[in-house]
This record gives C-alpha cells, sequence and structure tokens, in this order.
C-alpha cells in the first residue's frame, strides 16, 4: 500500500487489462443503475399521466434508486470499486485512492453508461420524455446547490466509512447496502427541492438525450463540492496518517503520481 | 472444478440423489416466490376493484418480488443454487456452471412450480382471473422483448458478479438480497411497460392457468437473450481462463458433455 | 448432538436458568413485534378515519411487519433461537429441534407478550379498536386455511433453510432478515384475502384484547398445518439421517424425549 | 474489559483524541440522519401543499428514517459506536459501556448535529416551517410518554442485542440494519399517536429552529425512561455477572468511575 496522495497516474497503468475491465464494469454498473432510476421516474409519469409527484411516487422513485444503486455497487465492487458515481470517484480521487487518470477514464464510462441507459429507455418506452433534475421553482439555484453538497457529503462519508477505510471490518459486508440506502433516505427528503441526484451521471444522461442542460451545472458543483469536504472531512478526522494518503489538498496535485489504488 | 463450458450432461448425474433434491428445491422455491408474486397483483386488483395500477399498487407489487424472490434464492441456495428462474438457469448454463440436461429438469420444476402456484393463487382467492404479463398498449412488442432483455441482462449479471464469481468474496453473504432487490427495481421502472417479468417461469404460471398466452413469448424471448448476453460478458471479460468456462458458444454445444456443478 | 426427534422433554430442562431467559426472550420480542405490527393497521385506520386497507395501507402494514419480525428474531435469537410465533416453534418441536415441554413454554410467552402487546396498544391509542384478523367475505373459512397453510409453509421452510439447517454457512447471517421479509412478501400477497396472519400469537392477542374469537380458529389451524408440512418436507428430503431427527411423526411421540436444542 | 457499572469517568479520558474522534463522529451522523429524517417530513408537506399525512406519507417518512438510522450507526460504529441518539448514550451509560462525562460530551454532539441539520433545512426549503413532535389530539399526553417508553424501549434492546452484547456473534454484521428497521417499523406504528421519535435529539433540532417547545419534554421523558427499562433488563436478565456492568442502579453512581469503552 502507498502513500500516494492525489496522484495524477501513469498512462500505462490506465490501461492495464486491470483497467480496462474496470471501465467496462462501470459503464454497466452504471447503465443498469440509470435505466431502473430514470426508468422508475418514467413510470411514474406513465401511471399518473404526468402528474407532479406524489407521496407514493416519490417512495416508487427512492426505493428504486436504493435498490438499484445497492446492485450497480454490488456487482461493481470487485472489478471496479463499484463507484457507478463521478462524484464518488473524484472523492476517492482526493483522498489518494484512485489516479487522477484513471478517474478520468472512469468518469468517461460512467458518463457513457448513463447517455446509453437514456437512449434505450427513449427507445423501449416508445419515446417518452426523458425527465432531467431541477431545482423546485419555490428554492433558487443556490439551495439546490447546497442540498446537493449536503445529500452527496452523506453519501462519500458513507463510502469512505464502510468501503474504503481500512478499518472497516465486518461493514464491508453491507457497504453496498449502506451506499444505496443512503441515496434512497435522501431522495425521500431532497426530492421535492433539489431532485436529489447526488451524482453527475445520474443527471447527465437525461441531460443529454433530453438536450436541455439549463440546470444541469448544479448536479456537477453541488456533487463535487459535496465529496471534496466528505473526503478532506474523513481522510483527515478518521484516518491516521497511513491511511489518510492525504499531504495536502493543492500540494499533492503537482507531486509526481504514481499508480493508486483503484479499489474502493 | 472442471473446465467444462457448455455440456450436455450425462443421465445418471441428473437423477443423482442431490440433483433430485435441486429439483424439488426449485419447484418449491419458484412456486413460492410465484403464489407471493402473482398474489400481490390480485391483492392490488382486489383492494382497488381492479383498478388501473397506481404507483402505491406499483411499489407494492414490486416490493413483494423483491422480497419473496430473495427469499426464495436464499432457500434454494445450498440445494439447488437458487435459480428460481428459467433465465437464470440457461445463462449458467451457458457459462457451463450447470449442465444442458439438469438444465431441462431445473426449467421442468420451475415451471410446474410456478403452475401449481397459479391455481393455488385462483383456488384461495375464490376464483379470481390470474392476471398475465402484456406489454402496454403505448409500445409494441418490441419495445417489450428489449426491455425484457436488459433488465434480465441485469438480473443474470447480478448472478454472476455476486454469487457465480469464485472471486465474489463477502458478496457471497449478501447475493440473494442483491438478486431479489435488483428485480424490485426494474420492476418499478419497467412493469408500465414490458410488466417487469425478467423470468419466463413467473409469467408462464398465470398463461396456463388463465389460458391467454397471446404475449408470454415476449417472456421467453426477452430473458433468455438477456441471460446469454450477461453469460458471455460476465465470462468473457470479468473470469479467468479458468473460471469462465467458454469455449465459444456454439462449438461446444456439440462437445461431449460432463457433469457441470448445479450449485450457483 | 442429539437424533432426539419429537422429544417431550423433562421438567428439570424447561425450568432451567437458560430455559426461563428463554422464555422471557420469547415474550419480549413478541410483544415489541405485535406492538408494531398491530400498531400499523390501528395506525392505518387512524389516518384514514377508519377506510377500507387501500394498496398503500397493504404497504405500510406490510413493511412494518417485516421490519419488526426480523428485529424481534434478530434480538432473540441468540436467547431462545428468535421464534415469536408459536407455528414456528411448533415446526421446530416436530424437527426434534426444541422438546415438547419447552415448546409449551415457549407458546405460553409468545401469547402473553401478544395479549400485553395489544393491551398497551389499547391503552396508549385512547382505546381504539383492536383489529382482529378475519377471512375476507368473498373467500370461504376452507380458503383462509389453505392460504394460512401456504404462507405459513413458506416462513417456516425459510426458518429451517436459514436458520436450523446444520448446512446453511454465510445465510445464518441474513436468515432473521429472510424471515422477516417473507412475511412482509406473504402479507402483500394474502392481506386482503386472509388477513396475512402466519402466526397464532399475532391473531390471538387481538381476539383477547377485543373479545372476538370468531375467526381466530384459522389462525390455529391453518399456520399448525403449513409448520407441520415445512418441517415434515424441509426434514426428510433436504436434512440428512443425522440432521433430521425425525423417525416418524408419530411413532416418535411415545418415546421417552430427551432434552433438545432450544436454539435455531 | 472492566467491570466498571455506571462510571463518572475522567475528564482527560473524555479530551483524549479518541473521544474527540467519536464527537465529531456524533455530530455528524446525527446532523446527517435528522436531515434526512425531519426533510422528508417537509417533502411530504411540500408535495401535498401540508395535507395531514396519509399513509403513503407515513411509509415516505419511516423508510427514510429506518434507511438513514441505519447508514448513520454504520458510518459512526467504529469510530463512536453509532448512538446517533442521547437516549441510547443514555442506555450504554447505565450499563457501563460509556461513562457519564463522555456520554455528556455525546450528547452535546448529537444535539449540535440536530440542530445544525434543522438550520440547514430551513435555508435549503426556503425558509419553509420545521415540523415538530407533538403528541395526537386524541390521545394525551401521558399516552405519548407511554408509546415513547415502549418503541425506545425496543430500540435499546435491539441495541443491546445485536451491537454491544459480547455475545453477539454475526448479528454484529447486521446490527446496525435492526436499529435502523425497529425505528421504521415503530413509526409506522407510532408516528400517528406520539409521533414515533424515540431520540431526544431528533425531536430537540426541530424545536430549537422552529421555537416551539411545548411537547418537546414528552420526547425526552419517554424515550430516557424507555432506554433505562431496556438496559436494566437486557442487563439484569441476559447478560453474565462479567458482562453485565451493573451493580444497582444508583449505588454505583457514587463510586469512583473509571474509563468506560465508547464503542458500541
Amino acid at each position: 500500500m502507498k502513500m500516494a496522495a492525489i496522484a495524477f497516474g501513469h498512462f500505462d497503468d490506465s490501461f492495464s487489462l486491470g483497467s480496462i475491465k474496470a471501465y467496462i464494469a462501470e459503464f454497466i454498473s452504471t447503465l443498469l443503475f440509470v435505466f431502473a432510476g430514470v426508468g422508475s421516474a418514467i413510470a411514474y409519469g406513465k401511471l399518473t399521466s404526468d402528474a407532479a409527484v406524489d407521496p407514493a411516487g416519490l417512495v416508487a422513485v427512492a426505493i428504486c434508486h436504493a435498490f438499484a444503486l445497492f446492485v450497480a455497487v454490488s456487482v461493481g465492487a470487485n472489478i471496479s470499486g463499484g463507484h457507478v458515481n463521478p462524484a464518488v470517484t473524484f472523492g476517492l480521487a482526493l483522498g489518494g485512492q484512485i489516479t487522477i487518470l484513471t478517474g478520468i477514464f472512469y468518469w468517461i464510462a460512467q458518463l457513457l453508461g448513463s447517455i446509453v441507459a437514456c437512449f434505450l429507455l427513449k427507445f423501449v418506452t416508445g419515446g417518452l420524455r426523458i425527465p432531467t433534475h431541477n431545482v423546485a421553482a419555490s428554492v433558487g439555484a443556490f439551495e439546490g446547490v447546497v442540498t446537493e453538497i449536503i445529500i452527496t457529503f452523506a453519501l462519500v462519508y458513507t463510502v469512505y466509512a464502510t468501503a474504503s477505510d481500512p478499518k472497516k471490518g465486518s461493514l464491508g459486508t453491507i457497504a453496498s447496502i449502506a451506499i444505496g440506502f443512503i441515496v434512497g433516505a435522501n431522495i425521500l427528503a431532497a426530492g421535492p427541492f433539489s431532485g436529489g441526484s447526488m451524482n453527475p451521471a445520474r443527471s447527465f444522461g437525461p441531460a443529454v438525450v433530453s438536450g436541455d442542460f439549463h440546470a444541469n451545472w448544479v448536479y456537477w458543483v453541488g456533487p463535487l463540492i459535496g465529496a471534496c469536504l466528505a473526503a478532506l472531512i474523513y481522510g483527515n478526522v478518521f484516518l491516521s496518517q497511513s491511511e489518510q494518503n492525504f499531504k495536502g489538498l493543492f500540494e499533492s496535485l503537482i507531486l509526481e503520481g504514481s499508480e493508486g489504488k483503484e479499489k474502493v
């Protein structure tokens, strides 16, 4: 185990056989997660002739995201670490657990998975509109960003505590359940306000397929800041010097990178 | 452990005591799963005087399938591998994890379990109609088949990653939960479009008891193609040569078979 | 480990310190399970001014029973085996895993726990009616009994496969989740027909406190037959001679009993 | 392991690095739990224009609390023991598992976490009202206190049996799920009567931010009595002399304290 901190990485590491398998795993996991998650939102519209979401619909969407993310993380866990989310990849890169270069390929795989999922949904639903994340009219974009910061903080903090911390012990067995269920809980709270994304890929695919990018920045800025805060706080407070891989956030960016562990 | 690839199998292996126990286990698990799952759809009709499904009803049906499949897979896991689904058996036969001959007996046990479950439901509900899977009027049969391909791919990919992969590690403890919950998530997304079957046995029993087979082919074609894709991709990309048991899909069909492991 | 089969047991075994702790654990677990489960049915009536149950209400009641039973079984698991149900105790007595005498004290503890829970609910709800299990008007008592047989079979079969079978392996970790969730799934299916009890204690407490025993026999006959079938089938088909503890159901009743294991 | 019983503790133990990390972990876990839990109640009001809670809404709120508490306990488990609740801390202090002094700092961290969560909710929802716990008009405050006693008893008894008992075995793996889900089940039962708090911190933050303390005493008195009963009964009945750490409840208060284990 290396004391990497944020590491840029070498090209040959990012094109090893293991890395390419990891990108395929991220693509498939994100595709399956977004297909189910966005699909549940379309299903609600179909069943209610596009009524405004009601509590039963919010339960349906939240449970679908919770169950699907739990599974998507599980099936990727041993191959790519099961990030399924650019914010998680970003948070783990800040902790030196994946190199920036490999992380960029993770992002590409995740975004492609989400886009393909949304095109498939467009086809199999007979061309129905793909719903995009939006901040509720009653609150402003800034409030939406803050909401996404808080709930993504919860998600990435959960990833660190249950999956990434070497001291996790038997928590590791239920890590993917915890990761899925915190997203379900946060959708039940934040859904009617920011939409409850916590995941730039989950928001990006629908934006591409519907061509509606006007609020998409919220779901990059909020989740990435939330992931950054979780990585900094968990790493500096709860990981020991040899575990934490932090040298100072920006300082390390200019160091010569070395290969990190892609595994969560 | 043998490098079997698709194997036809020997008759005496398929009639060993262990194999017969496995068929009984598949029969019982599928009976209990279908009784609960189809029962939840009948219950919705009973509570709402056969109203069109609404989001609360979709949640009820999805959670019932998720919970019941999780349990049906768990109780069979140590005896038959807990397939409870001809598509899963097919996907594992393609990976050489069960012989074709034993797999055929699994199919028979699963189909019989589903049929018996539906006759029991007919009786205990005082003769209510047994609802069959259908593709929504707003989409075509082809869209329905594609939907079933995608969501069954997710299911069988989950079976491979959490239960069948020798590298699964502690994921094995929660494999049956993941298998049940991906089905729950996919019903929340696909329910209003293809019905969200992912399982020819789940669709076949109601067709037999109601005598309505007009859409039943969709729930054979879609799930079997999806299972095939999952077996090919997971096996060729994520399993090593010694784990994957693939020699080339059709080539191996003409090889002399040898006994596989029936266990997931 | 003894080859006990059904054993009557000795009085001094049933009054050992360990046995008395087990009775207290069963009393508390059943009290907490029934308080939550029956409480959720009362809560539905309160929120809807006693409307007929709708799908959202069925989901609420089913999830409450699933979650509460999972926990009630878990907290008792290491002390009493976490039966929380006279039908489970009966099914395990038939398999020789608990003596008849100790089982009778389990029943008394479970029934008292349920009665106390219902009196507490009567008090804390300001005297609201305690709802009892009933068979739906559209089906007859016999259909109700058959429904309870099938769904209790599923429950006790799950207890055997995940908790009681010495070959259970890592399934033991999630046994209590499986036991809770099969009850949740079965309520979603059977709730509008037989009520979905699977548990004589769950039905008995409300009958005592409301004074309405007219349908209570259904929830003794059905669950006990279902438990008996599960014990016979699981024991004779899936347990080896040394594991199964069966000698022939009625024959063994006249044998001199010996102390069994109270643990699931 | 020491035979501590209730111990006041030394100041230097409560200011060790490990203790301060524990306070931060409790602050963050409680913040994230209350943000999701109270957020789900606000979300219901937002979706329904502040309608009275209906069964779908009760399901949404209960599932959100169950999922969020499961995760909040998990992420704190290895650092602070994952109490996330002053009643749990109190119940464990009575069993000598945490000193009174350290417990007081836990309380402060939990209450601060809840208050900050509610201020954040006030901000991100554009200033919506923060709903407080109240006893239903149809029952009196005494009934509300008794309800909270019973359901908090269930929660703290679960903490003891699954997380704190040295004999817990593999239950420890699913302890945090059990702790979250008993709260979900109890909200489905008690929500329409006492509100289903079981947690003084969960009730205190909304009271502070809304300025409405008139019913807040109910959510201190009930949960603390329930936790006390659970600690006494579980400790005296199910823990052996060397495990239980009880010498007599009040007697031990005057003994010289010694450092306890902060871990659940």
